[in-house]
């Protein structure tokens, strides 16, 4: 990828860019599977890897951009099946089943090591499907909480570069400020939006149902190793509602209902400023000790 | 699959036995993949198809009688790709990835129409881990409830068979006694089991997951038509907390968040009766209106 042909775009379009790959036809059974090129960016670097969330969003743009998709996402499901090294990655999207209005999809992502052998970093699976106007309700209670420019925007992480791509703005349930070990609730809420700000799109909500730190370091107040395994997005919203929401924040709130030897759960709702539920989003974290 | 040799099995054995399928090395490039065959069954069939709950323990069974298989289920999800016809299916189940401790499993469940058009049904990805003793909290609170004891058994819906394979006792919630569109909490909470009883395993409790009726229904008060896409569950616990469940009576809650546009979704809570978190889990719904 050329600095200078992308030097303009958002650093998470440039994040979620991915290249077409030819192959030839003996290398796969079906006309409709696509195959990607994508590459890690160092905006969303994380500890080890990169932020999950930039991956997954990289698994459903592969989805979106395919040819024959059907319809907006309902439902995406990403698992992490190890840490990207940083480079080049491939995506391979197929439609695994067309129905009159939904569809069903199987995304991997894999690479190369060093030796030139393949593996898996990371399977999904997708449901889009053409919405039709229904009746709708909303149930979910959107927390009260004060404006986002009346809170403080959250210090930034300096070690973790994918941390300053988002302007989070803690309500409750902030990152503790002393690792003593003094047990807490899970919850966390926080208004978030993409630094520098970008328009919200499937990809963006993707990325932000997983920007909440470790359910675990909030409820022990021990900063102990963890990696998500497994994370699920159901869209509420079509893309009228979020380009209706645009550059704004969203209300994010999480909490965790079980840790048990060695994975917690983490299910968590996202809102735009307006009060529309656009996503919920569950995961299932690896945690040490 | 001869009546004679399973007679004595419990339906729910009878409905998850795969057998396996050798296939021909061209056939498949992994030594890894497995390929099984399985059979619906009279006793799990609903209005169209089978209970999607048995077609997810279906997959689930492929995963964890694979031989390569590392530890017990963490995560789980099954996407319906379509109503499964009466008869023979094919499930594929194949290790993307085994890491020290966990291993990422992708499932294909696919059937051959009277044309000899072979067609995906199903898809779902696991995560299966060897688990470590850890510090672990429950945070889900059980709701206070009677005892299923003291609960009368639901009555049966004679013209949909899996109803009559769980022992359902409603304690809130229970399926409205007049369809009159009057507008509800979508919430339910009732004691099940297997019928008859049944020690409880990943597989039952996987379909267990699924036995809440419509949350649509609940909410409304209007039997539309409804299909599950996607369900995913999330196991917080190992063989030994499901062993000591045995054939007990496990709570589960149920609730919705979101209808919008032809979709909803529904988290939900198993606990056994001694108030261990056994499993949370979560779906999206089609409903049509």
């Amino acid at each position: 990828m050329s600095k200078t042909t992308i030097s303009a775009a958002h650093p998470f379009d440039q994040a979620i860019a991915l290249q077409p790959v030819t192959v030839t036809a003996h290398e796969h059974g079906r006309e409709s599977t696509r195959h990607w090129q994508g590459q890690t960016h160092p905006a969303y670097a994380n500890m080890v890897g990169p932020f999950g969330g930039i991956t997954a969003a990289q698994a459903l743009q592969a989805v979106l951009q395919h040819p024959e998709r059907l319809g907006e996402p309902v439902s995406f499901t990403a698992n992490f099946a190890a840490a990207l090294a940083d480079g080049a990655f491939r995506v391979e999207a197929r439609p695994v089943r067309t129905n009159r209005s939904t569809q069903h999809w199987l995304v991997t992502v894999s690479q190369t090591d060093a030796t030139g052998v393949d593996s898996v970093v990371l399977t999904a699976t997708a449901v889009t499907a053409v919405r039709r106007s229904t009746w709708s309700a909303a149930d979910a209670v959107m927390p009260t909480v004060p404006r986002p420019e009346d809170i403080v925007r959250a210090s930034l992480a300096k070690r973790v570069a994918w941390i300053q791509r988002y302007d989070m703005r803690p309500c409750a349930g902030a990152m503790p400020a002393e690792w003593n070990g003094a047990e807490a609730d899970s919850l966390t809420q926080l208004w978030m939006r993409d630094e520098p700000p970008r328009p919200l799109d499937f990809c963006s909500l993707t990325a932000m149902a997983d920007v909440f730190y470790p359910r675990v370091w909030r409820r022990r107040a021990l900063m102990t190793p963890v990696g998500t395994v497994s994370m699920t997005v159901y869209f509420h919203a079509g893309a009228a509602e979020l380009a209706a929401t645009g550059e704004g924040y969203l209300l994010g709130q999480a909490r965790a209902q079980s840790f048990f030897n060695g994975f917690f759960d983490q299910s968590a709702e996202l809102w735009n400023a307006a009060g529309v539920l656009l996503a919920t989003t569950h995961q299932i974290v690896y945690f040490k000790e």
